[in-house]
């Protein structure tokens, strides 16, 4: 059965309203849903393979209280050649060397005769209903959520949205795509984002500050200790395009998936990890290099603000998604977290526009 | 007459809703309204000579599609050392000169026995109602809106913001503040915008996506083809806070102005000069130059979360507030720009919370 | 009669040993030698008309104690728009509008049906041998400097370098160019300074550290008070290439001309504005803007260090120039300016390798 | 037996000559030896616990081609709360991991009613002797080095040092430290670096071009084919000081590091991974936090011209003393890297002043 959520934004999705609308993207997750194990992996796999065919990349720290790593090299060189993965805060460590690991499998040359692999690992704390400390994310977790990756994934409390928790709700995986209309052209921006954020008292449902009316539910619901609770959320935000975007455009673009995320009322707090990765699956650096200077497109700028509408729309669309796709989960400790369908199963009547 | 405008945020403003609730605080303008030439210069003081005592700041750029200058050095020494002047794009060499000459004047040591003076002159483009190309700012203009200065100040319409507009509508200079609730102390959060970006089709007043509806109003008013022109924009952001913050925190603090010019609409157009100013009243560094290390306070990073955002709708509200407060202006070649009152006569019932 | 200055690195020159070595490159001076006003205007022409054939560009700021203008829109958009202005500190303000007229003037649909023009202005304060204060900068000088740009163009002790200091010896306007080589292409880096920083006893000629006998003889020469004075310096670096690179590379290549520049003893001291700018003859934006994406090279990776290392040099062997080349200078109160070759006679025996 | 090696710059150097004279600062190594197994780990310690009392800190990324994980949140926060670990570039995740074990061992609030924690692990490549693809660094590798942790420590290729190249000669561990003097106040600047980077053709022995000499030397040893390898390496440069430096002005300072290394010859190579972290001893951040704003201390921006000094000076000599008290090695595959008194035993009448 296929869950009802708000349509955010005025462009049209791509078919799937998801990242996997921009060709070549797939998606897998390894759910671990075991009592106080409530965690898991997510990869997002740009093509075939990263590391021989580098797609041009740009990141965005919104807000830098995290674990993330590989945005350094990924910052120097322009490019991404490796999956992305997201997991748990704790967890970063064993991704990078599965990582490492897969690449050295199928290319031995590195370390040798070619440079070290750049493995990007992104996360958000799922604390609150994983007994993170457990460290129960292994390299085989990798590898299944790789092995699964596909055009068609699931959203919601999966893979390493397992345990995440936004605006005091249920989050986790959410994912999104838009179209933009460029003289004539249609490019596709797709999200998809790692949902971990936020106070409840700030959440806007397209605008509307449903935060107090969410409380005094959930104060209806449990204890109201946990609603006041300060944050120590994060959210992970990925975009790809099939637009020819050059370096330089990519970290304009990439900049673009806060506005979506500020929408939805977040402040990027101070104890969040608010972090985009933007990839181009157009446009790609070749391994080894190519001896002579290669042939790349950049598309007139005057084409960037229907990117730029199209990446944050599809930002707060996937946060929505992945909030109203979610099923409540219990995790360590007895913690709940409910949905935001059942808190505020009027929504419908909310976002309607009466005036 | 007080006009209305609608209230944003949770948070409580301060007794004038004003960036002159931060103590010391002052702002001043120099109107020009004549025909072809309706632009004009605005003037934030931060204290009585900033050049002696100069607040710590920091800066934030969104999209830096615009010319302001001083920058660099404020993120390099952390702080300013002259007021902050705003005014159209093109003058802003001439008020470069003017904030010169006006710090010799005061400090004839200047360039001599002490270092040269770092002015700072921020801008957008007013061009569609205002002769931009006259260069009609003088250096004499600087200095009315400088001995103008009070913590009274209108807003709309007025100083550099004369001939700026908003979402194609009448924008300008607005104002607000907000009150940070830390651990029991009071921190006041002012904002003062420059405003001057967005495509009408974006506008979210409260969240409600108000774009469509203005275009049709526009449509019946004057003549579609500039309702769907690209955007040339821009909008200057200032805050001040009372609370002691250092330079980093400062840094953090001054980027969720752009969650408040997001949850407006904008997407930080690709021709927008979206830039963001921040200082502290309550630290300076003094001129000359102490002898020892000289203290200064942090406050509690866990307070930064009621601080950013105090910062995020301070910023909304000064942008919706030179929405609401200016009056319609017709410039050069018989431009005109309406304001949201006008077109948007409603406006009390679309954001009245009937859910 | 042709100055000898000591050879640095081990590239390659091009035949002018100079950054118009890069095709399509010219530099033109304005010269002010008048008792107290010893001061100027340098322009660099990437092309014949900049506003439209946009070069690639980057920059980099090594320490941001300075007041130039333009560097934010460039590090927006990849580009620059206009000639390369170089002034006293004070003459900013000037320069900007006089480049602003100049655009104008070429193509009156700026700021109307076109956005406005980014003039880029860089600066260092030359107001220890020039009345900076007398602002004595006009906008006719730029309109001269304009007028006199050429392939061919002197250095040293002319245009906005007529009244800089350098390791507190006559410094001003040096350039220099490295071929690197590239699988078996060539490609030109040419550099050009405003060379006004260091103290003297920080200074390395080609590494020998000749900072104390540098002192020594200028305390035979005149007051030790100047020698001993905290620096107020700055330093300009313009590095111009004919490699096609994207503007990240730009952006990687422009931070080596930080290389060049503390092979010379530099320390970035904290009261300089040590600002480089980076662009390609070889690759542009065009404007308007095309309607489809537009193709642009970039060079393979592995080049990089080879343009490094050419950055480096050439911006090293350029500051060695501006020393070299000067003709001492008496200024405003008597203050007077000696050259490396007066108090240095015996550099030829000092960076003799006889080791 | 104390090896000799040149000295570098005109400050004077602390007691130890080493980053442990900074008050407070250990070292430990952890060193494999096992034929092709030539790794280790180097800890820096801040202090008895740096997540109890965070040194304020900074970084600067001087070329990104790097992988070392951390560095996003220190630059949010502007503090370190871990020690500082080095290895090699694949067992950063196994670092990661055992800092994190460690942490919660200490602390088992964190991830619970704490935030997790930011674990500061930094690397270079040393694929060259080492059969790096073995991931040989184990977690127990982490805790000997911190237990071995202290303020003598030993140099050259030891812990993280042990198969690390530098100019294709051995490279590895050095330290040093400088000694800035400020208005009659000494403050240390200490520094410590993990050297593996650089072409040989490059390297300048107190600014004498050694390069093409050590080749030669070098042919008549070995293959030439090593010699003309294109550049795989990395630095990382960590940096101390006793100096009460804010956030802002550690910034500042950290950049110098890249003059130290520039003036060794270094351009700061395109598969490098040079990286610079700087910590004050004197000024930390309590956790948990304090419930009111704490002072800090902030020195006059005038002395920082000797602090400045003290970083190029002490990070130059750090790379000097790396390559001097580096004992050869050979690892993998036969491959060995001799050392710089190997190759060029006349050293000592190479940098002496005999002009």
């Amino acid at each position: 059965m296929q869950r009802e959520f708000p349509r955010v934004g005025t462009l049209p999705a791509g078919p799937l309203d998801a990242i996997t609308d921009v060709p070549g993207v797939r998606v897998g997750h390894c759910t671990l849903d075991d009592g106080a194990i409530q965690t898991g992996v997510t990869v997002i796999v740009p093509n075939e393979d990263p590391f021989l065919r580098r797609p041009l990349a740009a990141s965005a720290v919104f807000n830098g209280f995290g674990k993330s790593a590989g945005l350094m090299q990924l910052a120097e060189l322009g490019c991404i050649e490796t999956p992305i993965a997201l997991t748990n805060t704790l967890s970063v460590g064993t991704l990078l060397t599965a990582q490492i690991r897969k690449s050295l499998a199928g290319h031995p040359e590195i370390g040798r005769d070619w440079p070290t692999v750049n493995a990007l690992v992104l996360e958000c704390n799922d604390g609150y209903l994983n007994d993170i400390q457990a460290l129960a994310v292994t390299e085989e977790h990798y590898e299944k959520a790789l092995s699964a990756a596909d055009r068609l994934f699931a959203q919601g409390s999966v893979g390493a949205g397992r345990g995440m928790s936004c605006f005091q709700m249920k989050g986790g995986i959410g994912s999104a795509s838009r179209l933009a209309s460029c003289d004539g052209r249609t490019y596709t921006v797709g999200a998809l984002v790692l949902s971990n954020f936020g106070k409840m008292e700030h959440c806007l449902l397209q605008g509307r500050a449903v935060g107090k009316r969410l409380l005094e539910r959930l104060e209806q619901m449990q204890a109201v200790s946990e609603a006041t609770a300060p944050e120590k959320g994060s959210i992970i935000m990925i975009l790809a395009t099939d637009a020819p975007l050059d370096v330089a455009q990519l970290g304009r673009l990439v900049r673009r998936a806060g506005n979506g995320l500020a929408r939805t009322g977040s402040i990027y707090g101070h104890g969040s990890g608010d972090v985009a990765v933007c990839f181009s699956a157009a446009q790609h650096l070749p391994w080894p290099e190519a001896s002579e200077p290669i042939p790349l497109l950049r598309v007139p700028d005057k084409w960037m603000d229907s990117l730029f509408q199209a990446a944050a729309e599809a930002t707060e669309q996937a946060i929505f998604k992945a909030l109203f796709l979610a099923e409540p989960v219990s995790g360590r400790d007895g913690h709940i977290r409910h949905t935001i369908r059942e808190l505020l199963p009027e929504w419908r009547d909310i976002i309607r526009e009466n005036w």
